[in-house]
């Protein structure tokens, strides 16, 4: 009710936010009772915007869920998790850029390996190698249904995406993957009525491919699960009237941004610094920037405290070249945790800085957990922050008089 | 789902309740880093009292929504705001001490100048004195329809509230003024089915008015906008099983006051000081009060940052009053902020100080916008104020053994 009820309240200005986001930016002390990542790390431009500005702590779907980058993205992004979810199959386009119409149904596909009675032997078909996979990718792309567009995209290893479009699909299919060894690989079967000729490409796709495939070793069959539309998000121009780019290096960050209704800018390199170099090129000509910062999720996500600390220095590092384009609102944060002691994504709530000339700054010179822990935004939704990053901009009306 | 719940709960008791609402408390620093108009406030009494009380903040309708005086206040009474909506031409009532019944629409009536066309010139017809407009307002008195009550009151200007009183009628009416010159006034459009006997008086009332101010100048025809009825809202005494009274001065918040099922007691004069003393006069008659002082929001809506200080500290002065009645609970808190610097209503939000015998007190000796984020009752929706006074006041039911 309040999410779209403040779609209503929102208004045109002609003021600037930007929004920065360290991936799995919150974290935990390697040792009880020590500093986290971030406290750890000597952030002297953070430190001294952090006294300028509101902080606090977001989750990104609830107290104790452990999100996704993708959840994690919606949040602070400004919806509700919960209510737009990203299946796996759209999930995997995104990842690799592959940019999915309306019609779309995409799958997460394997490569495995089958005995000549047709039972699985290896889910990942001995967890071939991305070059080897890419081969194999080819072969599927010469296999033809009549009326469908089917498009096979290699992603890591063993995995590809499998994306058909046609008019009249629906996403409600079972999984081809018996998830275990020791059984056959199952034929997709139609969960609804409007899922039915999905169904039948599917699995004449999947017998295609395992003619294709036969006497070949160890991948001699293909799995795919995860079947998914693109989800239908109210647009960033149609709910909060921005004008709004993103500037992201990883394919599934733009693809997120995308289906907000972002632009994605050009980046020439793969570094937080080219990042910039792309945000003060376009500054002029749009109103909201995301830019993604990948490395501090990586290192969490390895368990490298030091390089997660090296990260979050390195991100400090470039602030000054931000608050010279003069944002009138910024917004840095993280979509979810990723503590390196963790090696994983985890539920912290994750710290978040607001500033603009109108916060009440909390007289706290640190941006940190334990400082964002005492902010007086609180621990809030990640979803919220959007409406307070608006509010601050001077883009949303009164409400009654 | 927790207010139906927590309605069931509350229970009679003996206690009393008292509820200060400074208007438009809430502030910002006048630079950055500095302190907030309340923070700037020498206030001694209320410094005492943050220090044996719980401190927290308050949001009225959510993040990053701006509210005005009405939705803040029916928040701060414990009502979910964005589900009791007062229309445009409710408030106008209320805003005059206008009593209306459950039959009755309302609307926001303004004078306006129309050539020998029809065509609109000016919407305001010279924003012709309030003396004026009274006069006109007489004369707008004698149109008579069939089975109907009309009430015309005088308002501020070229303002006047229209109320239609009889059996039958919506608020679904389409606006005759077109917010533009250049343009004929517009007949009102009923916008359902049930609106239709409302839009047949309507119009047959601006069609007299025309009549009878044809001639005239620079007002010589009436527009009618933000047809509304008075809101059901559930009463104090229905679901918080008190005997409320309100002590205030303008006829808005009186009006809010009445909504919610307060008597509203007399004020003799119109300062803070006079209102104590009718809080004082009957302080045994009834067992919550709601005391409104108005001049932290002026001065905040005009910037005055230092009249708004000067306001707080006028305020604080009198609590010795109030904490020689021994009430039980004390709130004091504001119904939205008014930061002096931005001379408007905004979204921040404000600060709450909650005092009782039971309240685990902050060891914060001072109310501020600073000290109230340290606060344990944390950044909290304004309608969860009232709850945590109930609690306090021994007047809510165990919930399970």
């Amino acid at each position: 009710m309040f999410d779209t009820f403040f779609h209503k309240s929102t208004i045109p200005a002609e003021t600037k936010i930007a929004m920065l986001i360290m991936d799995g930016l919150g974290g935990l002390p390697a040792e009880p009772g020590g500093k986290t990542e971030l406290e750890t790390a000597f952030t002297p431009n953070m430190d001294a915007l952090a006294a300028r500005s509101e902080l606090g702590l977001t989750m990104p779907v609830g107290p104790g869920i452990t999100s996704g980058s993708g959840p994690g993205h919606l949040a602070i992004f400004g919806y509700d998790p919960l209510q737009y979810e990203i299946g796996r199959g759209a999930l995997e386009a995104l990842g690799i850029d592959f940019e999915m119409g309306a019609d779309d149904v995409a799958a997460r596909g394997n490569f495995c390996t089958i005995d000549e009675n047709g039972i699985l032997t290896d889910r990942r078909a001995g967890r071939l190698s991305t070059e080897e996979s890419k081969k194999l990718v080819e072969q599927l792309r010469t296999i033809k249904i009549d009326g469908v567009e089917i498009f096979v995209e290699p992603v890591k290893e063993h995995r590809f995406a499998f994306i058909m479009r046609t008019p009249g699909l629906a996403e409600d299919l079972s999984e081809s993957d018996p998830l275990k060894t020791g059984v056959a690989t199952m034929p997709v079967k139609a969960l609804t009525p409007e899922a039915q000729k999905a169904a039948l490409i599917t699995n004449e796709f999947i017998e295609k491919a395992r003619i294709l495939l036969k006497g070949q070793h160890p991948a001699n069959m293909i799995m795919l699960r995860g079947f998914a539309r693109f989800p239908k998000v109210p647009t960033y121009s149609e709910i909060f009237k921005l004008h709004p780019a993103a500037i992201a290096v990883n394919g599934m960050y733009r693809g997120v941004a995308r289906l907000v209704g972002m632009d994605i800018l050009p980046v020439d390199g793969a570094t937080l610094a080219d990042e910039f170099t792309t945000l003060e090129k376009y500054w002029e000509k749009y109103d909201f920037f995301y830019i993604h910062f990948k490395k501090t999720d990586t290192y969490g996500e390895s368990g490298d405290f030091a390089g997660k600390v090296k990260a979050i220095e390195e991100f400090d590092a470039l602030i000054p070249r931000l608050m010279q384009l003069q944002p009138d609102v910024v917004v840095i944060g993280g979509d979810h945790s990723s503590p390196a002691i963790l090696h994983s994504h985890s539920w912290h709530p994750v710290p978040i800085l607001l500033y603009s000339k109108y916060t009440r700054s909390n007289g706290l010179a640190q941006f940190g957990e334990q400082a964002c822990s005492q902010g007086s935004l609180g621990v809030i939704p990640a979803k919220y922050v959007m409406p307070l990053a608006l509010a601050n901009a001077g883009r949303v009306a009164k409400y009654g008089a």
